[in-house]
């Protein structure tokens, strides 16, 4: 024992699940957290997808070929993985199992589909549901993203309905409002931080 | 429904002890929280005690006689009461019902053993444990308060080697190292902000 007698609390690193419906703001909320530069592992995903212009491999995603991502599915190296419009996505266990050995907070941005496959995997993650304030402002984010034709769009207003049911089985829900988004920042922070100070500890095996 | 059909999460209003063992910095956390001025119930206890010079009736506490203290207590009035060197001190219950009713949350500062009673009393509270960062912190704590022979001084560090004991019980705890009080408070504060977050949102019916 430590000559003080430091009282040990366990400060377990943790896995972060941000996920919520699409055009919610999930990639801008983790943009802005990285802008804040909080000290945590965001989680790349790899992709079979060929990189588009200016996005970085290792950075963006981890860009392999089809071959290659079909063999790390095979081999089990995936944590989670979906094939979304005919291309795959998947996140790499190791990567994880990395950040958190480094005693790094892991946080993952992913769809609600997949954070329902995160839960069973890893049910001590932290999952948090990022909502629009209304089902009109959720509606508007779609339209404003663009490049949906009215079918598409109708679909994924459909889908986002579909997905709010969801909400009940995460841990936490933090409404991300039209030009609030530091806001929403704020809370993810705190929830965090919250997190470390809870006295049963998540330890997380991988 | 809201013309925008406006999600609707739950905002109820929370109740958070602030516990631990004595020395350990309770009262300093509260009247810094006091100081940011943030928007909450701080519970005033009930005592039959005299005021000590300075004190405010309803502010510091709620001065009764004894005959009145007893009343309370036998008529249900109290959510938690207790004798502490012959003096009697208890939360009166419709102060933190009214507070709740108004839609704020209420923070209640009670030692360890006070905790326990409110946590089988209300099972929903978010229970927070303050504890020094080490033995030797919290020792060096007790002896600067001063006022206590070698004997009384001695039990209290024995009572708070005890008390340390209750921290599994708790929901959170927060270190609050010497000259690190507002980091403390900054931890209390995004846990409510955190609890705020939380899906299974709960509802308080004393």
């Amino acid at each position: 024992m430590h000559a003080e007698n430091r009282y040990c609390f366990d400060h377990q690193p943790l896995l972060i699940v941000i996920s919520g419906p699409a055009g919610v703001g999930k990639d801008s909320l983790i943009r802005r957290m990285k802008e804040r530069g909080t000290d945590f592992h965001f989680v790349v995903t790899a992709t079979d997808r060929p990189p588009r212009p200016g996005e970085v491999h290792g950075v963006d995603y981890i860009f392999v070929n089809t071959e290659e991502f079909l063999r790390m599915e095979q081999e089990g190296e995936l944590l989670e993985h979906a094939v979304v419009y005919g291309q795959h996505k998947g996140i790499p266990k190791q990567q994880v199992r990395d950040a958190l050995a480094s005693g790094r907070d892991v946080v993952m941005r992913i769809d609600v589909q997949g954070a329902d496959a995160i839960r069973r995997l890893v049910p001590e993650a932290v999952t948090i549901f990022l909502t629009a304030a209304s089902e009109v402002e959720q509606e508007a984010r779609l339209i404003a993203r663009g490049g949906d034709s009215h079918v598409q769009l109708e679909k994924r207003i459909r889908t986002a309905r579909e997905e709010m049911e969801e909400l009940r089985k995460f841990d936490y829900v933090v409404v991300n409002g039209t030009c609030q988004l530091d806001l929403a920042v704020d809370k993810v922070l705190s929830i965090i931080e919250a997190e470390h100070c809870r006295v049963r500890a998540r330890r997380i095996t991988l």
